[in-house]
This record gives structure tokens, C-alpha cells and sequence, in this order.
């Protein structure tokens, strides 16, 4: 590939952990939430809310930000023009969660060019309601993602991904049989461990229901990380739907027809 | 602001619809879905189709790539490890969603930095349905978004967005009163007016139920057209829960008791 700049700096980034005290000015900011800002949309169905308490972000970060559906701002916009929200819930939560991401992925981007790090940190249930509560967020805006920014004090490597035939298929997905599993799981465990990934995150997800541990570090690699999270967390979808109904997005079947009361 | 080459690029970025003859390379295929590929994520559950049929894409684009949720793979790799997916249908989605909506937007800048121009289609319950019959998705891949890319054959200005402090909020989200929010809708109104998006795109959504057209392209902007849209259009949820069904996604009250057995 002939040098380019901007594909290198995606291919370089990894998530940083660790930040150093120095502090963004606010143009940095500014031109971190701008290039988000500037992202592709289907309706600016978006809005980002910033912290600084460093002392209290995760990692210490200098920076918080809490990328955020916003369907209120259009309706407000909707309101002057005499229109009214017809779009049902899961329509406006799967188009506002695309404008978003996109928005914090470009917010991603910004901050490595300006050579600064970042690390999104994923929504549970309970942290979208205490966030929600926190940033006193109208209904209608759903924290859908956050992310720490600030100047790095670690340079760990660019994490493994999937090889690229395990990601990219032309024209019609294919048979992914036993042979290109077990591929693409030795290239992601063989990156983990020659990283010595959960070592220094001293992590391994426990088990549960007393199954018996036999993994450590020299072997607990990603997929079994993958296995642990995704085979026992998260199976109650009630809590899912009931923070939605709590940001005003309301999709169960008992509570959706409330969904224009609830504003 | 200092030079800075990524956020300019991403402050340029406009949407394009009108595509040259010029065939991207293979390396340039590569270099832009290994972009994507590196995009942060919560348990690479993307996959990205391609075509190449250029006479039958969206605005005859050279390629287009269409960026599915995919939480198979995942699922192919923890059988691999005993394990079987514990997570419920709207977590996996409401995840699935992020990861493939990063990757996208890496891909959005890989493009650009490649002299290439994009633009997003947006997927509606039906599109949704073709599209895992035309490309064979198997259960629990969803499609998410489609891009189409290649060298562009128009130059429009980068288009307009809020002001940023009504899309930027630090601690607390503001009471918006009328003000502000004519204030953002004159932005975007003027902005688009001034380049005569919709008269040039030929295009005002039509108002349904007999209401009259008062509005003529000096006058309809991008407020009008917002309210028009969500006004009117995607009013139906069975829709979109049926398709999730369709993909294995099932969140309705009704069939999600079935989600592991669909596989």
C-alpha cells in the first residue's frame, strides 16, 4: 500500500487504559466532537455529553464522553413545523444507534490525529439508567455508548482481528465450515497470548454454575474470553427492554402503545 | 486548527451518488475493509458482504458492501469451545449493531482517504428481507447498512450540521427552549437551501392524508423534509420485529422463548 496516513492510523489504533495528566484544550475538544459531528446520518438522531471530572471517569481519563440517541432534538424540530412523531420505537432506536456510532467512531479517529487515545466503554443496563440519571437526560435520548479520551501513557500494540476471509465474503456467504473456524480462532488466541493480553489485564471471566477452571494464562486466550462473556451474561432481555421503556423507547408489546405519552 | 490531514478529511466528507468508470483494486477492496476490520469492537460480530455487479448498485457505485450484525460467527467459535450463547437476542443486536456501525464508518474514511467517495443506504424492513436472500445470510446474521463506494463524479459542498451547542453538552442536558431550536433549524435550513440540495436531488416527500403542499424547493428545507419523513413513514413495528425474527433476532414477546431453536 503507498503511505497513507489515514488508513495507517486506523490500522495503529488500539484502546488506551492509561492516560498521562495532561489536558485537551478545548479546541482539541472541540475538533474531536466537530469531526464526529460530521459523520454521515440519517437525522442527526444524535447529541454527545462530555464530563471532566477526571477523578471520576473511568481510566482517570481527562475526558468522558457519553455518545447518546437523541430523538427529542428532532421532535422538538418536528414540533415547529407542526409535525409529530409517527416512526415506531425500534425504527427510531435502529436508525438513532447507527447515527451515533457513526458519530463516535469519527469521534475515534479525531483523537488518535490529534494523538491522543480512547477506549469506548459498553452499556449495561444499569449503567445506561444511572448515566441517564446522572446527565438528568430528557426522554427520548438513549446513552448509547462512552468513551474515554485523553493522552496516552501506555503504547501497548494493535489488537488481532479475524483474517480478512473470515470477514469479507463476495456475493454469498458461505459454508463456514469446522476447518475455518478453528482458523480464525488460532489467529485471534495466538495474537492474545503473544500479547500476554489477560495476564496484564490480570482478568479471566469466572465461571459460573461450578464448572471447574482449567485454563491460566499461558492458555486462556480470546475465544475463551468470548465463550465465558457471551455463554453466560446478559440473558435477562427484560432489563434491556425495561431501560428502554425508561429512556422513552419503549418496544414490548404491553408498553409501546404508551410511546407518544411518555414525552 | 493545526493541519491536521484526518479531521479535515472527515470535515469534507459528503455523501456521493454519482460514480466514474474507474474500477477500485483489489488492494484498494483490501485496504478499505481492513480499515474497517480495526475498528474498536465488542466481540467482532460484523461480517461485510461485497458486490460488484456495478450495473445493478445503487447509483451504479463500482462496489457495494453491505455491513451486517453478525452474531453466528461468534456463536460458530464458542460451540468450537462448548459453550453456547447465554445472551439474549436484543443485547446481541443492540451490540452487534455497534461493532458493524464503527466498521462502516472506518470504511467511510478508508474510502475517502483513497480518493474514493461513499454513501450509506439506509435499510427498510423489506430491503432488510432481499438482502439475506440475495446474499444466503444465514440466521443470526442481520444486515445492518449498505455502502456504496468508488471514485466520484461530482464534487457537492460537505453538508450542513447543528450548531455544535445544540449537539455538544457538558454535565448536564439543557432545557432547549423554542429559541435554540429555531436557531439549529435555520442552520440546517439556510445551509441546504443555499445549496439547493432537494432541487437539485428533485425530490420532496409527498404529504399523505390530504394535507396541502404549501412549500416549493425555495422554500422546503431539510427541517421540512425531516418532519415529512419521520412524520409520516415507518409507523409500523411488526415490521421491523418480523424481520428480526427473519434473521434469528427474534425480540418479540411471543417468539423470543425460540431464539436458540431457529439456528
Amino acid at each position: 500500500m503507498a503511505e497513507n496516513k489515514i488508513i495507517e492510523s486506523m490500522l495503529r489504533r488500539k484502546s488506551i487504559r492509561k492516560y498521562n495528566d495532561r489536558i485537551p484544550t478545548e479546541q482539541e475538544i472541540t475538533d474531536i466532537v466537530r469531526a464526529g459531528q460530521q459523520a454521515p446520518f440519517a437525522a442527526q438522531l444524535c447529541s454527545v455529553m462530555l464530563s471532566r471530572k477526571q477523578g471520576h471517569t473511568p481510566f482517570k481519563a481527562p475526558l468522558l464522553f457519553t455518545i447518546c440517541i437523541d430523538a427529542y432534538k428532532l421532535e422538538a424540530v418536528m414540533a415547529q413545523r407542526g409535525w409529530s412523531m409517527k416512526a415506531n420505537n425500534l425504527f427510531m432506536f435502529f436508525f438513532g444507534l447507527q447515527d451515533a456510532m457513526l458519530v463516535a467512531e469519527n469521534m475515534v479517529n479525531a483523537a488518535e490525529s490529534l494523538d491522543m487515545g480512547s477506549c469506548f466503554i459498553g452499556m449495561s443496563p444499569n449503567r445506561i439508567k444511572v448515566t441517564v440519571d446522572n446527565y438528568k437526560l430528557p426522554k427520548r435520548v438513549f446513552p448509547a455508548v462512552q468513551l474515554t479520551v485523553g493522552f496516552p501513557d501506555e503504547n501497548p500494540p494493535p489488537r488481532p482481528r479475524y483474517p480478512i476471509d473470515f470477514f469479507l465474503f463476495e456475493d454469498t456467504y458461505p459454508e463456514l465450515n469446522d476447518e475455518a473456524v478453528v482458523q480464525a480462532m488460532k489467529v485471534m488466541d495466538d495474537g492474545y497470548l503473544a500479547q500476554d493480553y489477560y495476564r496484564r489485564a490480570n482478568f479471566m471471566v469466572k465461571l459460573e454454575d461450578d464448572r471447574k477452571e482449567t485454563f491460566d494464562f499461558d492458555s486462556y486466550g480470546w475465544t475463551e474470553h468470548m465463550g465465558r462473556k457471551w455463554g453466560q451474561w446478559f440473558s435477562d432481555m427484560d432489563e434491556m427492554l425495561e431501560v428502554m421503556r425508561y429512556c422513552g423507547f419503549a418496544i414490548d408489546e404491553k408498553n409501546r402503545s404508551g410511546q407518544q405519552d411518555e414525552k
